[in-house]
């Protein structure tokens, strides 16, 4: 059985391998994340499994089936995080993997299949603003102009990767070939709190959400608080403020579809000063996408009528569209049959939050399993989960491994 | 008649004086004003007028009546600016006024009481943090520990005073005494559109509105935009949406009442992250104390309820409070019979703005006239006013000084 001490103290290990001391922030092809890959290939290797750093950075640990060179089942998750993070968003699936191997090998378990066990080197993005670097990589999607991209410093990904030992012409060689590989399966922290409030430990992930991101303007006319009566006002906070209910109204009557206004920013932003103009961001999710766009218009009109009612002029930008990633039926039916047998009842739920799925699902189908963290709370360093939760995650992942059957379709 | 071409330029001349190149801010004891102040001057005993500087450097022109040592009819606006003022906002009150003078004393005419012309060397407050020093000291009710504020440089006002050769111990010389002064009338830009909206070029100031700003907080749960489903948020934002449009609504109901949110800030502010934290400004004005106090306490209500509904934190800290400074009837009467006289309609309104006569009403009766100005647009290089408005005011000015006639109740 995987220990759950040892997969919460690796996690400690590796969130000591930061760029802030008494935090937690460890990018894309940093001296921390050398270290921290440092200490995973020396965890894979202890496990059983050959381990080194591929043509992007990523860890790939591989354990060979009955014989060698069997068609992999991947396991992973990513080894970078986002500024001032927690220590289980990501780590706890590459931990939790590695932890099954172990397992396996103390028991002298071969499958019928090999596993290769990856700690993708970035997901968040947070060096050079494009995510997935690591998984895109893996599953032969990277694009090679993000060479180009330059992090806060002015350092091109092209020069960080020389730097880092790795040759930038040679990221063609991380990718996978279909034929070696028959699912992509990653146990993640859920970032959210729909398992706790369900009292649930773990469960079946369905899809990755699609996510539609506006940015809005109004145009108002700016005045002095004091001289201009209501009815003369063109107020663009007040025009704001109506969007954003219609925003909640319009998500709130849909089951799975979440939409947010995470930021508002109002000009010239004055206690005495009727707002001309207001910036605000809207992040749209469902796990379907004819729901999403749906809403994306049906938002869109409502804020429309919204302007032309109070006279201000509404402007909106699209600032990212992506689809939905879905789970694989067959990879969802194990990973449930999974946790099942641990006496849980399987409680399927879309995933809010992106994750390296939405990159290797262009190589392989793909599942997720979610294991419960304290109050939803994540990104934060105050995110939390409890030692018998991650037992039971890895518990569910090592049945779901032993049980595995390729899909037979 | 008093020249409009001349009234206009006479702003432009000012303008002219200003800290920034290309723009105009003139504040407190600066060099800039030390320069209108030898302009005003100059303009004031070329019309007639005996003029120098007072104790706390407001520009003070006198006008002897039939015989030397009259009570005095106070005529006056604010000579400092904004930061990025308009021309017109105070500088058009002493200039019309001025103007009214030379009309006076080209036709060699006294009248039964004397008149003095006061530009105000502070009302805006951009220096030191608080409003109305001129008026202040010639009302009697400066405070001296005002006199240890400091600018943004470390400069203290008391030191300030001393470099422009004022003596701060002095300070108690610039005050009238009560029977030496008759009545205190002010004539300023709307700085609000409703003159403008009602076709009308002048109007009669009621009051000046007495003003409650409060700075509210909303404490609610942050939380990654797209794992927490709708029905599981404490969106501080949303909170802080219906309680901007209850401010609009409980405001728009009563008339002459406004309330504001000028300024609101989302915390984190990030497109990903449903707001946590959510700061807020409220402004609310009226021209009648007990209309405003019961919006205050309305909005506190109904903002508490909200909080309750969504399971936030409020919180609540007034920042601001002032009453209504009222209009003298009997001054709105002769101000509004100078207007009826020039066949125009007379249009009562209250002051959304603060004004010197907030200050001056401690010494005495205070009385306003309106000019229309383009748009409402005050406190910008927009502001905007016609040459035929700047005629109609000090015409109506000039017969309101030819016909006054002391209180005599």
């Amino acid at each position: 059985m995987p220990d759950p001490r040892g997969i919460l103290e690796r996690c400690d290990a590796l969130a000591r391998h930061s760029e802030l001391a008494g935090g937690l922030t460890r990018v894309f092809l940093s001296p921390e994340q050398a270290a921290a890959n440092e200490l995973v290939i020396g965890w894979m290797r202890d496990a059983g499994m050959s381990a080194k750093p591929d043509a992007i950075g990523n860890i790939v640990g591989r354990y060979e089936g009955e014989r060698p060179g069997l068609p992999a089942l991947l396991l992973g998750s990513h080894l970078d995080t986002v500024r001032d993070a927690g220590r289980f968003d990501g780590m706890l699936g590459v931990v939790s993997a590695i932890e099954c191997i172990a397992d396996l090998a103390a028991r002298g378990k071969r499958l019928s299949f090999a596993i290769e066990v990856i700690g993708f080197a970035d997901e968040e993005g947070v060096r050079f603003g494009s995510t997935l670097l690591g998984s895109r990589a893996v599953a032969g999607t990277f694009k090679r102009e993000l060479l180009d991209s330059v992090d806060t410093n002015g350092v091109s990904m092209r020069a960080a990767m020389r730097e880092s030992g790795l040759d930038p012409e040679r990221i063609a060689q991380a990718a996978h070939r279909r034929e070696d590989v028959l699912a992509y399966a990653e146990l993640h922290i859920e970032q959210g709190p729909v398992l706790e409030a369900e009292g649930l430990p773990v469960g079946v992930v369905t899809a990755i959400n699609g996510a539609t991101r506006l940015a809005i303007e109004i145009e108002g006319f700016a005045g002095h608080a004091g001289t201009v009566p209501m009815n003369l006002r063109r107020d663009a906070l007040a025009a704001a403020a109506e969007c954003v209910l219609a925003i909640e109204r319009r998500c709130g009557g849909v089951p799975e579809l979440v939409g947010t206004v995470g930021k508002l920013e109002t000009l010239p932003g004055a206690v005495n000063v009727i707002p001309g103009k207001v910036r605000f961001t809207i992040d749209l999710r469902s796990p379907r996408d004819p729901e999403r766009l749906a809403a994306m218009t049906g938002v869109v009109t409502e804020m429309q009528a919204i302007a032309r009612r109070r006279n201000v002029a509404l402007t909106v930008s699209k600032t990212h569209e992506g689809g939905v990633a879905n789970c694989a039926p067959w990879l969802q039916e194990q990973i449930g049959a999974a946790i099942a047998a641990e006496g849980i009842p399987v409680r399927r739920l879309p995933s809010g939050a992106g994750h390296d799925g939405m990159a290797m699902i262009e190589l392989c189908d793909i599942g997720m399993l979610f294991v419960r963290c304290e109050k939803g709370i994540s990104h934060n360093p105050a995110e939390k989960i409890t030692a018998e939760d991650a037992q039971t995650g890895a518990r569910v992942l090592l049945r779901f491994i032993e049980n595995f059957r390729p899909n037979a379709g």
